[in-house]
């Protein structure tokens, strides 16, 4: 626990990645308490900056995220987590990747389908 | 460029995926400038927090990243780069990526090896 150069908040990011496609789907943040819980239960445990408060990734959505790698960057200041994403979903607009925007000459396009209406995944 | 939320520092962190093998590279930083001349180089160009700079990747070491795609995530302060990287290293250390350290049951191990000496990329 450490050796994560956690920040002045006591967070680090984490970026997501699906295992097997190596799809980066999402980047979050954890504490130190979300990063003991991911790897007591397997399951991603993020912090919440805007709930102030643990956040079990799909404990709403159903979307939950099975880890099977935990990495730490050479700075020690970013966590790199494997998952199995259930349902192929990890955006809250109902995209299988958060990064569903991509610039061009003329802006950021959004270049991804959304696979399930986001009024369905949460209600 | 006014889409993407800048923080209070005028930064994002930008994530470097290797293009064909979906690897996440390492993690850095960029500005509105360092965004602009990534994508009028076609290479990437971070903003050194440690040096207060803009950053050509590869600049003393060669290790040049040529940018094929641009994304930007839902909540537009996270950017994703697809890159070729020029000979395989984008790690410091010499390692291909940046998160070479994993956690298992007694802390965080190394499991990535080292391609070429840090003393010779750098001299």
């Amino acid at each position: 626990m450490d050796t994560v150069r956690w920040d002045e908040r006591g967070l680090v990011p984490v970026i997501a990645q699906e295992q097997g496609s190596n799809d980066v789907l999402m980047v979050a943040w954890m504490n130190r308490e979300a990063l003991l819980q991911t790897w007591a239960r397997g399951q991603a445990v993020y912090w919440s900056r805007s709930r102030n408060k643990l956040w079990h990734k799909g404990e709403e959505s159903g979307h939950v995220q099975t880890v099977h790698d935990i990495r730490l960057d050479c700075d020690q200041d970013v966590i790199l987590l494997k998952v199995k994403q259930e349902h192929g979903i990890a955006c809250h607009t109902g995209r299988h990747s958060c990064f569903y925007l991509q610039l061009d000459g003329e802006g950021w396009q959004a270049v991804e389908p959304v696979l399930c209406d986001p009024e369905r995944i949460y209600r």
